[in-house]
C-alpha cells in the first residue's frame, strides 16, 4: 500500500516500527559507505598478475620497434591504441592515449577549448556567458570541470534511454553560447542508463549553432556490464562521420575500473581534424604518455577477447553486489510510492529518488547511522538538484553484507523522512 | 694560431685540408644524432631491475596504509615525496608529486595562469603584452610552452654563474606585464652551467612590479654530476622565505632521466599558498597521479643514499662521452678563435658558439655529412639566435666512437664555414 494512501495513524505506527528497526545501526558500531565508485579490494586483485608481465628481463620494444622505455611518440604505442580503440568500438588511427586518467584530457580539452580555441574558432575565455550541457542525473566530476572554468551548466533531463533528445537539439542549434554536452552513454554515472541507437544517431545528427560545439562522450563503462552481454551501442565517431559532422565529438575512456584506478591508460578518439588540434597543444603539455605502462596494459590483456575476459571476473564480483542493493531496495520499498530506483546492467551507480524535497534529510540520517552515500544534489550542476530528490548508489567499494546493512539503512531513513513529510 | 690572423693562402688550404678529411664522412655511410638530450640505452639498462621491484606478491600500501592501487589522493605518497624533495633539497611539506613529465606541470601552471589567474590574480590571458624572461641559450621546450600561450619571450643573456642578474633585476623590478622566468640551475641545458649562490639569492631577492611573477626554477638536473661531486646551489625555496618572498618559485624535477624518460615521476615545490593554489585547480584536472609508479621508484632507491649510488652509474657513463667530445673539441679548435665552448660538469648538454653568423651553416653542412645537431637557433626564443652562433651539444645518446666522429665532423665544418667567412 502506498504511503500516501495511507491514514496518519497508520503512517505512526509504520514510522514507529522504523524508527525500532533503525536503532540496531549505531555510527557508533557501523561505518559503511556507498558514496565512491571505487573499485573493491577483489577486484584490485584481479589485475595484480599485470604486474609481472614485464621484469628486468622483459624487451621493452613496442611491436612498431619503439623502445618504450626512451623518449618520443605523442600517440601512444600501436598496441595500446589497438586495446583501447576497439574497447570504445573505434580505430587506432582516430586514438591517442593519455596518461593515468581521461579525466585530465577532459580537463585539457576544455582547457584548450579556453585558451586556444577548437581547432581555430574564438578561446572561450573569451565567450561571455559561455554554457554546456548537463544531463542530469550525472556526474559531479565532469560538471565541476566546466563550473571551474566559469561555464554557465544548463542541465537537460535524462530519460530512460539516454538525454532528452528534444531539449539537446532545440538548445544546442539556438545558441552557439552552448559550447559542448557531457554524456556517458554506456552505464551512465549514476542511472546506469544506456543510450538507444536512436539517441547516439540524433546526437551525431546535430546541427549545432556554434562550431566549436563538441560532444563529450566519457565511454567510461564501455565494456562493464554485469552479466556477460555488454550493451551495444552504435560508434558514435562512425555515426557523427555519417550525418557529415565528422568533428562533433570527442570519446574518452581508460583502464581505470578495468586494472588499477590512477595507475591505468586512458585515450582519447576523435576525428583527424580533432586530433591535429589536440597534437598541436599536446606536444607543449607533455613529453608523451606513459609507454612502459601502455606495454604493461597491452601485454597483460592481449587482445580484445583477453579484456573481454578480464570484465567477467569484474561482473562476478559486481554483480551480486548489485543483486543484493536491489533485493533490499524491492524488499523494503516496493509498492510505497516514496522511491525510485535505476536498475542498472552494468558501470558502478544506480540512481536512486526520494519524494521531492527529502533526499537530503535521508543522506543526513543516515550518516547519522553510520552509512555514508554521495552528497544529495552531487548529480545536478552546482551541486544543486532543484527537487532535492536524487541519491547516487555506489555498491562496489562494500562487502554484499555491508550493502545489505547500508540499503536497509537507506530506506528506513527514507521511509521516515517521507512519513514525517507526509504527515506535515 | 688564430684563424683571423692566417692570411688567405693559409686559410685556403687550412680549407682544402678540411674538405680532404671531411670527404671520409658521408651521409651514405653514417647517420648519427647528437640533438637530443636522451640517455643511451646502457643507461636505461641501469633502471631495469626496477621493474622487478613490484610484482604480484607485493603488498601495495604505502608506507601511510594507503592502498596505491585504488582511487585517492592528489598530492602522491609519502615515500615519494620525501625521494622528490630530497632529491631538490627541500621538505615533502613543500612537495606535490606529478604525473610522468615535470614538463606537463610546468604547462599546466602556465595555463592555469592563463585561465584562473596565479593566486586569484588576474588570469594572464587577459593580460594584453604579458611577457617572460627567457634566459638564453635555454632550453626550446620551455620556451615553446610560452610562446603556445602568447607571451612576449624577452631573452636575458647568461653569464658563467646563471644569467646576467642585473638584467633580470631590472626588468622584473620595473616592468609588470613580466610574469615569469624559465631557470635551470643546476647543469643548465644547454650551457651546463650551475648558478652561483649568489645569483640563487639575488633571484630569491626579486621584488618583481607583478604581484603574480614566479620563477620556474626546472631543477632537472639536479643530482646529474659526471664526477661524484654534485654541484651544490642553495635550496631556492628556504631562500625564497628568509628573503620573505615565499611565494616566489615553483621549483620542479623529474626521474626521467635518472630511471626511464616517459615513465617517471615529477614533482612541484613551493609555498604553502602556492601548493593551496594549485592544488584548486588540480582537483579538477587529475584523479590523481600513479601512486603504483611512485611506489615502483621509492622502493627501487629506498632513499637519497640509493639515488646518488645509482647517478654515480649514470655518470660512469655520461663521463667518456664529454671527455671524448672535449678531447675532440680541443685537438681540433682549440686556439683557432673560431669556436668557444662550455665544458658541463653534469647534465646532459653543452653549449658550442661559432663566429657569429656561422651556426646556421655548419648544421647544415654537418647533416650534409651525416650528423645530426639541434637546429641552430633553438636555444633561442621563437628558434631565433640574433647571433647565428648557438649550436647545442648533446652527447648522451650515441657512443664514444660516434662522439669522436660527429664531433669531428662538427669541427671540420666549423672551420670550412669560418674560412668561408673570414675570406668573404
Amino acid at each position: 500500500m502506498k504511503y500516501s494512501e495511507m491514514d496518519k495513524q497508520a503512517l505512526e505506527s509504520e514510522k514507529q516500527k522504523c524508527v525500532e528497526r533503525l536503532r540496531k545501526y549505531s555510527k557508533d558500531d557501523i561505518s559503511l559507505d556507498l558514496s565512491r565508485g571505487k573499485p573493491s579490494k577483489e577486484q584490485l586483485e584481479l589485475s595484480m598478475k599485470m604486474l609481472d608481465v614485464l621484469d628486468h628481463h622483459s624487451l621493452l620494444d613496442s611491436e612498431s620497434g619503439q623502445d618504450c622505455r626512451n623518449y618520443g611518440g605523442l600517440d601512444g604505442i600501436p598496441e595500446a591504441k589497438r586495446l583501447l580503440a576497439h574497447m570504445m568500438g573505434t580505430h587506432s588511427v582516430n586514438t591517442i592515449i593519455g596518461g593515468n586518467s581521461s579525466l585530465t584530457i577532459m580537463y585539457q580539452l576544455i582547457s584548450h577549448g579556453m585558451t586556444d580555441g577548437i581547432c581555430g574558432s574564438t578561446p572561450w575565455q573569451e565567450v561571455k556567458g559561455r554554457k554546456f550541457l548537463c544531463p542530469v542525473p550525472g556526474y559531479d566530476r565532469h560538471f565541476a570541470i566546466t563550473e571551474h572554468f566559469g561555464f554557465e551548466l544548463v542541465p537537460v533531463p535524462m530519460n530512460s534511454d539516454g538525454p532528452d533528445m528534444d531539449v539537446v537539439e532545440k538548445l544546442v542549434s539556438s545558441d552557439d553560447k552552448i559550447k559542448g554536452i557531457w554524456c556517458v552513454p554506456k552505464y551512465e554515472n549514476p542511472t546506469g542508463i544506456v543510450y538507444s541507437a536512436d539517441v547516439v544517431r540524433r546526437f551525431a545528427a546535430l546541427k549545432p549553432a556554434a562550431e566549436d560545439f563538441r560532444i563529450f562522450w566519457d565511454n567510461a563503462y564501455c565494456v562493464h556490464n554485469f552479466d556477460g552481454k555488454c550493451a551495444e551501442i552504435p560508434d558514435i565517431i562512425s555515426e557523427c562521420d555519417k550525418a557529415g559532422n565528422s568533428d562533433l565529438v570527442y570519446e574518452f575512456c581508460s583502464t581505470s575500473k578495468i586494472t588499477f584506478p590512477g595507475s591505468g591508460i586512458s585515450a582519447v578518439a576523435s576525428s583527424p581534424a580533432n586530433l591535429i588540434d589536440i597534437r598541436a597543444f599536446l606536444k607543449f603539455a607533455t613529453i608523451g604518455p606513459d609507454k612502459i605502462n601502455q606495454l604493461r596494459h597491452a601485454r597483460f590483456f592481449r587482445n580484445s577477447a583477453g579484456l573481454r575476459a578480464h570484465m567477467k571476473k569484474h561482473a562476478a564480483i559486481m554483480k551480486p553486489k548489485f543483486d543484493a542493493m536491489y533485493k533490499v531496495l524491492n524488499e523494503e520499498l516496493d509498492g510505497l510510492g516514496i522511491a525510485e530506483w535505476t536498475v542498472a546492467k552494468g558501470g558502478y551507480f544506480a540512481s536512486y529518488d526520494t519524494l521531492p524535497g527529502c533526499a537530503r534529510a535521508v543522506v543526513e540520517m543516515a550518516a547519522e547511522h553510520g552509512v555514508k552515500f554521495t552528497p544529495a544534489g552531487s548529480t545536478y550542476p552546482h551541486g544543486n538538484d532543484p527537487q532535492d530528490s536524487n541519491i547516487r548508489l555506489a555498491p562496489s567499494f562494500a562487502t554484499v553484507d555491508e550493502i545489505e546493512s547500508a540499503v536497509t539503512v537507506l530506506a528506513l531513513c527514507t521511509k521516515i523522512v517521507s512519513i514525517d513529510k507526509l504527515l506535515k
